[in-house]
C-alpha cells in the first residue's frame, strides 16, 4: 500500500477524482458556451494543468508572476494574472509579454499611466469590478474611473483592453446554496449592466467571472463570456461545506503520523501543523476546524460515519478530537487522513503532491 | 537604499535587533546558571545559528528530524527534537544518532517499547511533562507511566534518560505579564515535585522548559537546568501584545507592495496573502489581525505614530485598514512594511531573508 513509505505529512492526490472534477468543470463551460480559463493557483501544478490541456484548455489563469512564468515555460501561452497589477514587477511583465499573450488586471488610473509609459510589448488587460466582495476592484457604477482607465490605454498601442473582470469571493461568507446563487445573480446583474454600457465601443469585450461556489452551483451564465474557477480540481471542507461539492469530490488529504494519544479528553496528536494544513480554519458547531478525519485506504480514503475534526494547530502538531471508538483503532506510529479546509493554502506548503500510485506531482 | 530592488513580498531582517534579542537571552541564562538550548524552528537559519554559536550557544532544539538534518550537516552536534517521537521516521533517528548526541522526546511507552526493538545508536530522550498546557505531555502525577516508561528504556544500552521536558504554550493565551508568570510558576512547582521523586536514582537529571514569554520576563528558574525559547531571536506582534518584548524588540519585517487603494473604506491592497504572512491572526479591539504597519526606512522600519493593522488575508492579497493621513501618503507601487503576527509562520512561507545591508539569510 502506498502508505507504507509515508513517514511525515504528506499531501495524497486522488488522481481519478481531480480528473472527475476537471471534466465536470469542462462540460459545464462548454455547455454554457464559456471561455474555460482556470484558476491554476490552486494547484500550482504542471502535470495538473496537463489533465485540463487534454481536455482542451488552452488559457489560464493564475495569481502572481512567478506563477505565470512557471507556466509560461511549460508552454502555456495565454495567461491572465487575476491580481492588481504589481508595476515594481514591471520587468517581468516585459519579459512574459514577449513571450505569451499576457492578460493583466486592473483598478486605477495609476498602474495604467505607468503602464502606458513603461510597457514594450502587448499586453491585455481587464479592468476589475467589484461586485460586493469589497476587496479588490471599482464599483460596478464608477463609469467616470473606468472611462478615465479607457482613455489613458487608449494612448498605448500596447495596451488592449479584453473587458470586465470579477470575483465573487463573498460566495465563502454563505451557508447555503441559495445564498450563493443570490450573490452570483446580483453579480450577474451589475456586470451586464456594465456590458450594456461598453460593448458598443468595444465588441469583443469579454465579462469574466471566477468563484469555485458559484461555477459549481450556478446554471444562469447570463451575459458571462469566461469562467474562472480554481479550487475545483480539489475542492476541500470548506467548499463542502458551503454545498460546492459532495465530500466524494475532494481529492485532496493529508496523511499524518499518529504520534500521541490522550485518553482522558479522547485526543490524538499527529505530525502535521499549521506548516502543512496552514491555520486556515473553518467554525463548525462553535469549534475551530482545521480539518476534517478520513481514514486512509489502498485506493485513497474513505469518510468515517461520523465527522470529526482537527481541532487545534501549532507549527508542526495537529489535535484531532475523536471518539472512542477511533482513540481505540487508532495507535501509535500509525497514519491517519486529514481533509484540509482550505486545498490550495495546504497545497502551497507542502508544494508536492503524491497519488495512490506513488505517482510525484509537482508543485511551484 | 535596500527597498529599491524589492518587486514582490520580502521578509526583512533587522540584524542588529536580532543580535541583541540574542545577546539578552544568552545573558540571561548565563546569570541564572542555565543551560541554553535554544529552539531553531523560528529562524530555521544557519546563518541566524552562527550568531548564537558567536556566543558559545553549543546545543540546540529543532521540531522535526529535517531540521535536525539541517543543522547537523551545519556541525551542530548536540540537538534536541521537542516533537513527540515520529516512529515513522526511524532511519533518520538512526542515521542521526550515528552522528551527532541526538534527543529525542517520549511520552508513551509504544514509542518506547519500539526505540528498544529498533534504535541502533545511543540517543537520549527526555520524557515530555504536561504542565497545564494540555496539547503534548504526561500530567507531572502520573508517576504509574513515568516509570514504566523509564523501566522499558533501561532495557536497552542505546537509551538515555535526560530528564523532563515540558513546553508551557498556554502562556500564548494570556492577557499581561502576571498571568505569564503565575503559569510559569506553577510549571516549575509540579516540575520541581518531578524532579524530587527522581533525582536520587538519576542524579544528572535535567529539567527542561520551553517557552519565549516565560523566558523573556520571568527571573525565576528555581529548579530549571534548561532553557528552549525560540521566537525571542525576532519576537512578533504576538509576542509584544503578551508583553514578551518591547515592539522596539521585533526585528522582523515583511516589506509588501500597494497595488490598490479604495479612499471610501480607506482600505490599501497589498501584494501580500495567506501564502507569505500565514493565516495566523491575533483579535485586537474585536478585530481581526494579521500584522501592524510600519513605514520602511533606510536600516530598517519605524512604528507609526497609531496602531494600524493588516485586517484581512487572501492567497496573496492583504488589506490594511489605514487612517487618511497614511491612505494619502501611501501610492500605487509605494513598498509598505508590516509586522507578522507569528514570525515563525511567516519565516517559515518566506524562505529567506533580507537583510538592510542586503545580505540574503537562509532559511530551511
Amino acid at each position: 500500500m502506498y502508505t507504507e513509505n509515508i513517514v511525515v505529512p504528506t499531501l495524497i492526490l486522488d488522481k481519478e477524482k481531480c480528473k472527475k472534477n476537471i471534466h465536470f468543470m469542462v462540460e459545464k463551460s462548454k455547455h454554457h458556451n464559456l471561455i474555460f480559463r482556470p484558476h491554476f493557483k490552486t494547484h500550482q501544478s504542471r502535470i495538473v494543468g496537463s489533465w485540463l490541456k487534454q481536455l482542451g484548455v488552452n488559457k489560464i489563469t493564475v495569481s502572481s508572476l512567478k506563477m505565470a512564468e512557471y507556466f509560461a515555460n511549460d508552454d502555456w501561452n495565454d495567461i491572465t494574472v487575476a491580481f492588481p497589477v504589481n508595476t515594481r514587477e514591471i520587468e517581468t511583465i516585459n519579459s512574459l509579454a514577449e513571450e505569451i499573450q499576457l492578460n493583466i488586471t486592473v483598478e486605477n488610473t495609476e498602474s495604467i499611466e505607468f503602464l502606458v509609459s513603461e510597457l514594450e510589448f502587448e499586453i491585455g488587460f481587464f479592468i476589475k469590478i467589484d461586485t460586493g466582495y469589497h476587496r479588490t476592484g471599482l464599483s460596478f457604477d464608477i463609469f467616470l474611473t473606468i472611462d478615465k482607465i479607457l482613455k489613458l490605454a487608449s494612448k498605448s498601442n500596447m495596451l488592449n483592453f479584453k473587458g470586465f473582470l470579477s470575483h465573487s469571493g463573498n460566495t465563502y461568507n454563505t451557508k447555503n446554496k441559495s445564498e450563493i446563487t443570490e450573490i452570483h445573480n446580483e453579480s450577474l446583474y451589475k456586470l451586464s449592466l456594465l456590458k450594456k454600457q461598453y460593448i458598443e465601443k468595444f465588441p469583443d469585450l469579454l465579462i469574466s467571472i471566477g468563484d469555485t461556489p458559484s461555477c459549481s452551483i450556478v446554471d444562469d451564465f447570463s451575459g458571462v463570456d469566461e469562467i474562472r474557477p480554481g479550487n475545483f480540481v480539489f475542492y476541500d471542507l470548506t467548499q463542502y461545506k458551503l454545498g460546492s461539492c459532495l465530500k466524494e469530490n475532494i481529492s485532496v488529504a493529508m496523511a499524518c503520523p499518529v504520534v500521541a494519544k490522550h485518553k482522558n479528553r479522547n485526543e490524538i496528536i499527529i505530525y502535521g501543523g499549521g506548516v502543512h494544513f496552514s491555520k486556515e480554519r473553518l467554525e463548525i458547531n462553535d469549534q475551530k476546524v482545521f480539518g476534517m478525519l478520513v481514514k486512509l485506504t489502498e485506493k485513497g480514503w474513505q469518510f468515517l460515519d461520523e465527522e470529526l475534526f482537527l481541532t487545534k494547530l501549532s507549527q508542526e502538531h495537529g489535535t484531532l478530537k475523536v471518539s472512542d471508538q477511533v482513540f481505540e483503532e487508532l495507535n501509535i506510529g500509525d497514519l491517519i487522513g486529514v481533509i484540509p479546509v482550505h486545498s490550495c493554502m495546504t497545497a502551497n506548503l507542502m508544494k508536492e503532491y503524491i497519488t495512490p500510485d506513488t505517482d510525484i506531482i509537482d508543485h511551484l
